[in-house]
């Protein structure tokens, strides 16, 4: 394992997509629905053989700190960064730069995510480790692109240049183009070029480039480009990120550099991945039954098909329906079709305008 | 109030199409959901001024005393009668009858429900006036037949025959035949012809009229007729009952004596009666919101119409779902299809042969 690979997983999200088992204390990635433990810890244990828990970060929120401090007791306590609130990736990029310059100028880092699955997880491992050397000149940002298994209308796509013939188990290609989630017949039409790769929001790049990038392409966050090198200790980091992070536009990575910068290579990486984004998503990753029903949990069905239940401490009974989402927490239950997953965000947003909010999200 | 009027409100049913609110130990008629009080509450509260506490009587299940007496405080504890397993309702007729007539032989007994609503009480308690003094003679047996509002298949019928013109504020007439619940299409003709009833189960009669009824038309309940008189202690009774009712077959005052006797006048009662059978049934008797949604408890809705939300202590919410039942429990949530809302009853049946079935019924 080189001593300069660093690995910074992306924690920080709220995951609205999975209330009501996923709310605002107890977000997606602490969520133990995959062979019993939490995303976040899957996370990691992904990496174990590749970057070693001291030199892997976690970016959080502020008030999950303490909440991912419990599931990631293998990471040394300031490994744990907590953002005073949500600017999106490309604060959260900047930020993981600037603690990785700041403890090694030569460090080549692994943007991450804590949300997303994967099978094959030595495929994962040896992808990481050449992307990793693909990325120590400093020359070139690399990102993992994923061939799509299908036409997919929920993830951004990766257009593949010229095979640059590295000489790694790994395949690397310019990147030609980053785009945005597409409709259904571009997505498929993608598909069919062959040349398409899904954006799985992974990113390897030198601390030298990623700052390069960043203050060319979103200049205005040079000052959290700073400020880890710049504090004093780890109070007064935190006191210059609760300064700078309100006045933060919310900006992804993806759309601040990597639609724009033209040193990008894509390393193909055909493990499994998955973003399990939404329940439909996580139904993916567990048996059916006859019927195509996926029931994590507790249930007693008459004449349902095609239905993901989630109902692990109640019992969920149903009768002639289909396709449908039903997720049962504690304090409430979520029932909506399949295909309206995508809307239980938006469902969030109202309940967090009600005065018993509280009681619910 | 006349001394020899009594009631005798039936109130052993186990309620299986009202689960997950409904449960073995706390039935239908325990479940406080109109104005906050149980529908047993209901069904004494509409006595009063036309038959008073100690002349009414309450049939349920030995397991169930504890509970009814919970809510039925005004009653005398002796009122309260256990049957020690439910033989549907002839046998407690029978055992009905057989209290009465041995408290007093002049007894008119009325035979009501616990699981029925109305809205007009006064109209009910007039009808009920005027049922005990058509019965008083002894002549005929008095069923309480209902104006039909709709042609419901979920209801009996009472062919109405000549018009009684008795001199009360109720209408009378012979009942022609009683007919069990018809298709839609015979439902339909019944409300065109105007002569049909909905047979809402209310039985007024004297004493002596339903022992020689009961005696002819099911002589294995002679027996229990007899049991009350004989025994010489209420615990005497309950052993006499213990060691008749296993041996009784299960069948229906309605199949046993009102489909044959050809002494049965019908009292036409428009007092805006249901027997809230179903979930659907209840969600009538609340306003539906403007998408036609009716909430008993807290829910949020996207794009939902149509539903039957019960969700006092949770939260439901739902995304796109149309016209479906949604109840929640402490242990659990049912959600089925308006229209298959009967079906309830099998899924009770299938859940009880769970081994964890204690837990959720």
């Amino acid at each position: 394992m080189d001593t300069h690979h660093y690995a910074v997983i992306l924690a920080g999200g709220r995951g609205e997509r999975f209330w009501p088992l996923s709310t605002a204390s107890r977000p997606k990635q602490f969520i133990s629905l995959f062979g019993g433990r939490p995303l976040i810890a899957l996370a990691l244990e992904r990496l174990e053989g590749v970057v070693p828990p001291e030199r892997t970060l976690i970016i959080t929120a502020d008030d999950l700190i303490e909440a991912t401090a419990g599931v990631a007791r293998q990471l040394p306590p300031e490994n744990l960064i907590g953002e005073p609130c949500g600017r999106d990736t490309a604060a959260a990029c900047a930020l993981a730069c600037g603690i990785v310059a700041a403890r090694d100028p030569d460090g080549v880092v692994a943007i991450l995510t804590a949300d997303q699955l994967m099978t094959d997880i030595e495929t994962f491992r040896q992808t990481l480790r050449d992307s990793y050397a693909a990325a120590a000149s400093g020359q070139h940002i690399v990102t993992i692109g994923i061939p799509p298994t299908y036409p997919a209308t929920g993830f951004g796509y990766i257009e593949a240049g010229d095979d640059l013939a590295f000489p790694t188990a790994t395949r690397f290609h310019r990147a030609r183009r980053f785009v945005e989630k597409p409709d259904a017949p571009t997505a498929a039409q993608y598909i069919a070029s062959g040349n398409y790769c899904w954006n799985a929001g992974m990113f390897i790049w030198h601390v030298r480039t990623m700052r390069a990038a960043l203050a060319v392409f979103v200049p205005e966050l040079e000052p959290l480009l700073d400020a880890p090198a710049a504090a004093a200790s780890p109070g007064a980091l935190r006191e210059r990120l609760a300064a700078l992070y309100p006045g933060l536009r919310k900006v992804s990575i993806d759309y601040a550099v990597m639609e724009r910068a033209d040193n990008i290579v894509m390393a193909q990486g055909a493990f499994g991945w998955d973003d399990v984004g939404t329940w439909p998503a996580v139904a993916g990753h567990f048996a059916a039954d006859a019927r195509n029903n996926v029931v994590i949990g507790s249930s007693e069905m008459i004449d349902a098909s095609g239905n993901v239940v989630v109902s692990e401490d109640r019992l969920t009974a149903v009768i002639g329906v289909n396709d449908l989402v039903i997720v049962q927490s504690d304090q409430a239950t979520l029932i909506c079709p399949r295909d309206r997953a995508q809307e239980v965000k938006l469902l969030v947003q109202r309940l967090s305008r009600r005065p018993d909010a509280d009681k619910y999200l």
